[in-house]
């Protein structure tokens, strides 16, 4: 690396937030054929953020109080996407890993679920994990949180620590 | 790489939007820590997009004309401009050149620069040069035609073609 502009000796450490939208497999699979092939003990971190529960969204915010069992139906759902989600991204990493085949060319991974507002915690997560690299969709964090929060790219943009890669479908 | 989703069997095309903005530099700086030390044939274009000539510019929207003699040397400023901002740039990836040193490891540089409104020629040029990314810093272009249009960073996010990658210094 060249002067004072030089990488971090540990491997880089690329934040992946990851979604249940087609933008977001976008980005990791951008991200994932542009990294792996020369990882160099790089760590790509998953991130998928679920939304708070329903007793603390806005969906609460009518007065409106849920019956336990709605709230615990809500919630186990919500956990049943963020699996889903970080298993189809899980097994997209293990493709590239396993097809670059090399030792010195495998990429590491790692999953991280946090619960509340996607645009907060994405940001948050980045400085808190060191990410040297937030990599995402352009269109935000799922079509409802979207609608209701408006761009999380934009804010990612503007409030990340680290340079942002955003990837278009 | 991985199924559909295999990077170009030709080395990556880099475009780097370059100013006299210390934040440019920054992007360019972390755009070649980045890439240059895996860089199997990639190649880094600088782009330097001077501003339209002042009988073209916005500084005629009040009728005033300029005396040729002044346009001229405006014209010969925004050229002397150019040439110092790509003759940093190109110093910034000889040295991460240099200092990699293995052949297989070298990363092609070209220059290009281009008049007009740099939102607009910075994603045209994305487009018709092939580039797999683009890479600028976030506040746009220049303080002047940042005040003047806003930032060029957002402008390119929603209308590039390709990936973008912010790094804000």
């Amino acid at each position: 690396m060249g002067g004072d502009a030089a990488a971090p000796e540990r491997g880089r450490r690329i934040l992946v937030a990851v979604d249940e939208g087609d933008e977001s497999v976008q980005a990791l699979r951008w991200c994932l054929s542009t990294f792996a092939p020369a990882a160099r003990g790089d760590t790509v971190i998953l991130l998928y953020v679920r939304p708070p529960p329903p007793t603390y969204s806005v969906l609460d915010a009518s007065g409106y109080v849920f019956a336990d069992d709605v709230t615990a139906a809500i919630d186990r759902y919500s956990r049943e996407v963020a699996d889903a989600v970080v298993e189809k991204a899980q097994k997209l990493c293990t493709l590239y890993g396993k097809e670059e085949g090399e030792s010195d060319h495998e990429m590491k991974v790692e999953v991280k679920v946090a619960v509340g507002d996607a645009r907060t915690v994405i940001c948050h997560m980045a400085d808190k994990l060191g990410a040297d690299l937030l990599v995402m969709g352009s269109h935000g964090y799922g079509f409802f949180k979207r609608a209701l929060l408006g761009s999380v790219s934009d804010y990612c943009l503007r409030n990340a620590s680290c340079p942002v890669l955003v990837v278009k479908s």
